[in-house]
């Protein structure tokens, strides 16, 4: 049997760099899976929190990574990784770090290549829940890069929610990650437009959940658009096409106005959607749209 | 008895003005519903295809209005509408009109003041449905304007979805209509933005159960923002706070730009995320954003 403090012999050990609200989360989420959990932040306060509650907080990094083969960090962001790990390289070699830090593709594939020179492995990782989620089945965890380590590794990352393994290019998790953040902002733009709207003639309270019913039910948009791009066929599935759609737009600038709000939100689907119709797309759905954000393909056209 | 054809003495019966896509669907429920229906269209063709299953075609805007006591209006827009009305005005004392035009609160207003001017009663609706889903109980129309018209037509609109009375003043079901709708497009840039910034690197129809679940998911932040804006405590219930998600902000810019898209969608938000952290909110939640896009709040707080 091994000694579970030799030096991260133990497979089911692992670590956690960063204790903010989402890397505490995902050591209380390792501990409560019996999980034997080693962690480190820059400022002591927190890892001593932990510590109180069955984890390993020793006083150094290098004593950290040391304790297990699983390392995974969380921190602000790429800048931080590397400043966190760049004076411990010497002690990767043979581990597999789990980069679940908010980043792009490309610092994915950066990060994979300068750990593959120090002898580690990465998966690269985005969390899709918010800190409280983390551990239930509403969470779910995208990873990128090689398969075996991914395979190795799943019964830990199991502890976090549920885990999506999305290709070996170490930038796939980022990207996906990435597009699913910006579908929410945009989304919560429209949700903030429609709230300041409202504002002072409905409580919000009151207004919600007819809200919240409409944008549920116009989810089936994300299908209908989907099948469109990948047939190339913007006609099908048409209810109410880019032209009607176009010449109802100056409503949502005008009730803003109307409404003393701000059409920062709202106005700049209308010059795109413009351009399409000029350009004799008019019959079709609003898809085309998405053509025009492709800046290649945006200047192809011109 | 009446006569049913007795220049709108029936109380069942309907007039439909407006034959698009959307006025066409409600004929049709309309007659699905058992309603003798009669349909007007400034092109013809379209009232006599609904005449070949059961509705009255008459030949003249007079004939259609002098048919029901309730007369439905959909048409492009709010001039389309005075266009089509102001002619046969001295034709309209006594009855309902119900406008289903897309318009502003301001229209619905003035359409009401012009409506009593000639002796008629406005129900002012917004329709939340496409046309497919007139007649289903996915369908929701709101109406305001005066309570007891509603009352005495809900039977025959509750033909078309789920019939929701938001108040006397004529402006509040339009104005609910715009902010659903200024959600949905704010969510649908976002579902715009998540597809560019993959195409090419994951089929969209493999992407999107992703997109949909984690939208849907965050749907939560319509209820959570809510609260907050009517307590006025953006503060409790902040699970990533505003100077988190902040500096996490860049990254959406970021891979934007490394996948050659536009960022027109995503940009808007971050420039007023960093006034609210540097007015000294970065410990609130996103919701403070929507002060700012009130203008007078806005200008008030310079």
């Amino acid at each position: 049997m091994r000694n579970e403090n030799d030096n991260g012999d133990d497979e089911k050990a692992v670590a956690v760099l960063g204790l903010g609200a989402m890397g505490t989360a995902l050591a209380e989420a390792f501990l409560a899976a019996g999980r034997p959990t080693t962690v480190w932040n820059r400022t002591p306060a927190k890892a001593q929190a932990l510590a109180a509650r069955g984890a390993v907080a020793p006083p150094t990094l290098t004593d950290a990574v040391r304790a297990s083969r699983l390392v995974v960090v969380c921190l602000l962001d790429h800048a931080s990784v590397h400043e966190a790990l760049d004076p411990v390289a010497d002690e990767l070699a043979g581990r597999v770090l789990v980069n679940l830090t908010n980043g792009t593709p490309s610092q994915a594939r950066e990060l994979a290549s300068w750990a593959a020179g120090h002898g580690a492995e990465l998966l690269d990782g985005g969390i899709m829940a918010v800190p409280p989620m983390i551990g239930t089945p509403a969470a779910f965890v995208l990873y990128s890069g090689p398969q075996g380590a991914f395979d190795a590794h799943r019964g830990a990352l199991d502890a976090l929610g549920e885990s999506v393994y999305v290709g070996s290019d170490h930038g796939q998790a980022a990207l996906r990650d990435l597009a699913l953040l910006s579908g929410m902002y945009g989304m919560y733009m429209g949700v903030m437009q429609a709230f300041a709207l409202t504002r002072g003639e409905v409580p919000a309270t009151e207004f919600a959940p007819m809200l919240r019913r409409w944008l549920t039910g116009m989810g089936v948009l994300v299908d209908s658009t989907a099948a469109q791009l990948d047939s190339g066929d913007y006609v099908t599935g048409v209810v109410s096409n880019l032209a009607m759609q176009t010449a109802a737009y100056p409503n949502f600038l005008a009730v803003a106005q109307e409404q003393g709000v701000r059409p920062d939100f709202i106005a700049p689907l209308y010059p795109l959607m413009q351009r399409r119709v000029a350009d004799g797309f008019g019959h079709e759905d609003v898809t085309g749209v998405i053509d025009l954000l492709r800046i290649d393909e945006n200047q192809k056209e011109n």
